[in-house]
């Protein structure tokens, strides 16, 4: 995959000297290698998180829940990192739930009476909610570029928490939790409705759990761009990586953040809490740079930020 | 049209020994026959509510208004069905409000100063409200199937408050309230926004009263599917019924549970929510029968469920 | 532009006599005429309001954001007025904020440490918020036509803030405060995502500032309806303008005011509010008059309502 | 109690001719008296519903919970009622659940899994939280009158969903659900800290379960009086219940009903409500006659209002 | 008055060189002066509003409602400025509403159906409830100086929106609404539960219309001290006034929009408004500055403070 | 202290085999030892934590933010223990901030400009919140027991955070951030107001900074109980601690998650939080074992309920 990720973006002509795979994320840190996810560095700004265990088709194993918090709160705490693009390695994007892996803990759960197990259960549910919850947290914009299938319970929870979608012409989603017996509990049913406008279309797939190809993915707004391949689609995600990279990342963090606060408060609660942030944020120098470049019809990628 | 419907049934391959229509509402019960609604029974999980005044053009009376809580406070206690349909008798859907019979309501309201009517008329709409709420309190998921008019006062009040919505070719939507000098007051301008995705078209079709046909309908995400006419559209709508009904009904109820509460609060709101619901919910045996019939390549309609 | 305007209303056969352009707006009252508004009266309810610094590519400078306020203020307590139509004038719709306008007060803020400078700056966002909040505020309906470029820091937080968004085929929007190192704060991260229904797009307009051409703005929910150019937008826009203000002031000004109140609440707190809305608004005359025109088959148009 | 009631109120020199104990609430319906509440009628505005299972120490049994909400309702839709007092008889007010009775529901409970139970538990949760949030959607004040013990699971839930609570010296309360292994979930947990004004008490008596006697609940502002005895008490609420049945009741429900709007909303949502309520309720009448009384310096009790 | 806070001042030997009284707030406007309020400056940095209609028992005529608006918007401009304190002149603090100066507005209002007279109606109480909401949105912290009687509707809605509450021994409190037909509809039943612990109380007072004392004031926490009379309740409001006003106004304020912000929110979104607050305002040098003075033993009264 | 402790303890007669003071909390972990904080085991089921640093008056430096938050995760990890007692060594409770310690963080602040410096500001206050968050986030109630000073910026805000609060009769409180210049961002101006029952009197502590002596923290609710020294209120926290270990810890913790959910929702929220929570919770057989007890007269002290 980082072939393939290496080649797309030296056809973009973007291609920057090659860098230890791990690079910024691990440096003077103790943190063993994770081995669900591969990190890389495609461009100094620009982390790539690949879902690694394709000889699973990508299943969420016991370490993928602890994994996932570990990598976003390293992104977080990189001040070099601006953009994050997240896809997965091999024939699928993701298969889900790795039932056999997660099994003793759904079906033997700890516990001698029903209360006890009850909260048992709930630690998990939180602990697997924040998974996925850890990519909002995550104030570095996650691309995340789907290929084949993204299925399980488990794949729309990921992606839906990802701030940009893409995804390849023979890409198909599915929320299968209901063929499991289960409610989706790690973020579908809160973050679909509010990423896709028509809730009839949220309703049928959650509760008849039939799949969606990437043509009616494109058309209801779940993802914003169709690639014919997987090639193509990498390009075009490290591309658009490329573009936010290239802006100030006070202005593009503030953005994530806004957007995320914005979300889940009234306009007027948004309008309040953004007069708040900016009332310091507009005393960046970045502005005066990007003024100055646009002064001098210069591109903001021409523009020299200081990390953030 | 239960006729029809059955037919339909048939064609699926899905159909059930036929049943006493009013099967499992009124067994051991002494509620008395409906007047505006026909209540079917097309397989043992599946209800078919029709909305049966067909000479009214389904206009909504006031039995209408109390036959619907009755009605749906029946189904949400009836543990086998685990699926709802709604329709329309006759030429059309509905021609929403029958003013005639409300307009005694409406035009000579009680009360002996302006606050007195004020509070008269606030118990008729909280009343008239409750009506359409009572859809989405009910735990079982509501498809409703639209053919032809879909208008008036009402018309919109009813299908928003529904879970999945289907069409036909010949189907049209209109909020006319605001031809009648009215304020849409039964839930439309609380929930169209939150099930269609444009914004701009919300305003237009409530400011200006204008008709949807139902190309734009699909379009803008109001309805998930479109049929050519009727029969293929209630044949269509079993079929979807019969897919959730094949589920556990834990997993479709609770899905439908928080797919709502998630929709009126934040995002971190709802997975708490969603945390403190599967504790329990994830010690179903439901779980265990899903998980082995997937093992041995099951479809989860070879599974048997207990009633919930 | 008024004379385009004014042939557009021609054509629909709606030509009112030619009114005083400031009319129901100035009379008896001693307002500055506004140097960035033209205002005028194509019919008795109908007002336009166009951005007309067309020499300076409609940007945004200091007087254009306290005549907003004043513009819109006026409009809500002018009670013969109905709608309005806001439009730009010139090439295109806006180019943003007049950055040589404000640079003073962004560049060389007031205040003597980072505290007092950042209490300052707040003030001065929370002014400019108010100038678009106010379109909200005001309770009838405002329509804009957007044609050519809607941009800068600025087009996109006052469009959303208007009910309904019509465009030319050539027009495109941007949101570019990411390029000018800032986090749009006057609305946009607040409203958009309530006005389109994909996130995934939001995020990459909001974070690329990559521009959106009509097809997309249609296809998405940004405007929804697109027109071949300028004066058949204009005369569109008066058409749907004529539509609104025929109808019951009571209907459509109760209608905006519920719908902004619901999209800042959950659907119960939504349906509470209009039922002690509506508890009053029933008992109004227009009511009985638009039953009565409805039984006799006339128009809404063939009823005169009393001012609001 | 209606003995010693009646007396009070002849003491107060309100004694209104004996009226029959179910007047208002039983004519014209079919409902079957009561059999864990009695009610009476003092005067023809106030209702007294009297929690009477003396030799059951007042203990909440299956039918209570039913009853409590078809006697609120029925007030509720009472127009002549305008306050109701609620006491207990014999030696306590209430020793809250009665174990025994509902031991079948809590120790046996239906469903064939751990969902199942759960579901069938949360019905009868659901029930039971009803029959205390019906006083508060019961427009009519409530006042409480405590004598005795306020104890078990229930009691506390039950006083704290009234409006005005009142007790005698020797009363005492306590949340005890946590001697019996029970969140307490019918409402204490929420109301009580909006009730009270010190949160560190309000977690000492629902951790520990300890007694609180009057002096402290009149201190920490539980009670807003504390009478020597019950005789004297009664008499105290029948005369508050006097004064505010001689008020407007357009003023009287009004309150209520935004002080619990405002209780669950912020300061500027319940001032929205506040005016979308009163701008038809400012139009009563019974503003006039007030005033008229007013300037003629007579009390509200030489008014007659309508019925509301 | 003047002359007594003058007096007041010199006790507590604070007394700074008498100031024209309406300094820094007339200064360079052409404000006319108010009717209804007298300002004055006791000290450089605290304003004095007095309520001046002695001759009319400080009741509230219209002129009190704009005026209340121009001055409290014009408090929180004066960069001076950092804390007020607000009484009534005469025999008592308010005696309400003048109801004979409102008439016309509520006995014959503007309108020719119940709807236009119901919007008109809400247009005048969202004007009078801004005359006290200017208040808590002025950042300058303001004291309530009580003596007399605070009564009427409107005595309770102007103290509750005030920030600190101090009365005479003789003072005495009424929500007199109920009294007069009128449900309180300025922010007394939205502030009041929100300022005093016991909800029993507010209930009591706000449905029976009783007089509460200064002593129950003080003990239910409406007040936080009783003064034995006027004068020295001045000189304590001063001197509290003269403690708040030594302190960086960058603490000051931030403060009071802090507190009120998370009276209306929950802790964790008040949390993080106050984390995207202080991340600037940290950066004051007022801070430097009061280490500075506290590790040289010197009290906040010696620091010089930048305006704000 | 752990001597007093102790001493306490066995006076009570509820002393229990001498504990390894770091028992439960770091066995089999690698946790190293805490250098602000001290941990013991009074009981099995009793944690006791001191914050200990008494030659530095208890003041909190950089150690001291991230101890609190390991030391509360490992508390609610913990499945023995049941509830915390917190107090603090030596001659006070604490003196809030050290702000030698944090100096450098706050005077020279990373961050080449001011909106990078902003951020890095945000990152230390979330992360300091956190430190008393945790508190709340911990399941098992925590008793705060308060001797001599809880000052500075700091102490309130730890105290506000905690569930049951004690103090003696020498202790103070004060929020003196305003004294150095800072709005208090840790949590007082959230919870204070939530804590105790008078708006007027939190106003006034935050605004002035004044001190609050044991007597008005008692009767304004912030303590609810005050002891004559340190020693009787440590054997008071610890009986208290008692009582609250003995009772179910499922009813303990489901009361302290629901009583902090409500705090921060509508009536009707909490409600239906507290319905899906106790679905599971009623299934304990700590409900049957205490329905036992209780039947048998024994108190809830001699249950024995497995861990939690």
């Amino acid at each position: 995959m980082t072939f393939l990720f290496r080649t797309a973006f030296r056809k973009q002509g973007l291609l920057i000297p090659v860098l230890n795979a791990v690079r910024g994320m691990s440096t003077g840190s103790s943190t063993p290698p994770f081995t669900t996810l591969s990190i890389s560095r495609p461009a100094d700004t620009i982390t790539h998180v690949e879902f690694c265990r394709p000889e699973k088709r990508n299943a969420m194993n016991k370490a993928f829940w602890s994994e996932m918090v570990d990598c976003f709160n390293q992104i977080a705490e990189d001040s070099e990192c601006r953009v994050v693009v997240f896809s997965g390695a091999g024939k699928l994007f993701t298969s889900g739930f790795d039932f056999m892996a997660v099994a003793t803990d759904l079906l033997q759960p700890e516990g001698d009476d029903t209360a006890r197990i009850s909260w048992n259960f709930r630690q998990i549910i939180v602990k697997y909610q924040e998974a996925f919850s850890v990519i909002e947290k995550c104030p570095k914009p996650v691309i995340v570029a789907v290929h084949g299938a993204c299925t399980g319970g488990g794949g729309m929870d990921l992606i839906t928490a990802c701030d940009i979608r893409l995804c390849t012409q023979d890409a198909w989603f599915q929320v299968k939790d209901v063929d499991f017996g289960l409610v989706a509990d790690l973020g579908t049913l809160q973050r679909l409705p509010k990423v896709i406008g028509s809730r009839s279309l949220v309703n049928e797939l959650t509760l008849t759990g039939r799949k969606m190809y990437a043509d009616e993915a494109k058309s209801c707004g779940l993802v914003s761009r169709v690639f014919p391949d997987k090639e193509t689609m990498m390009a075009g995600a490290l591309e658009m990586a490329g573009e936010i990279a290239s802006r100030s990342p006070v202005a593009v963090q503030g953005t994530k953040i806004n957007l995320i606060f914005s979300r889940d408060h009234s306009v007027e609660d948004g309008l309040k809490h953004m007069a708040s942030w900016n009332m310091s944020m507009l005393q960046t120098q970045d502005l005066m740079k990007s003024a100055q470049a646009a002064k001098e019809k210069k591109s903001p990628k021409d523009v020299v930020f200081s990390k953030f």
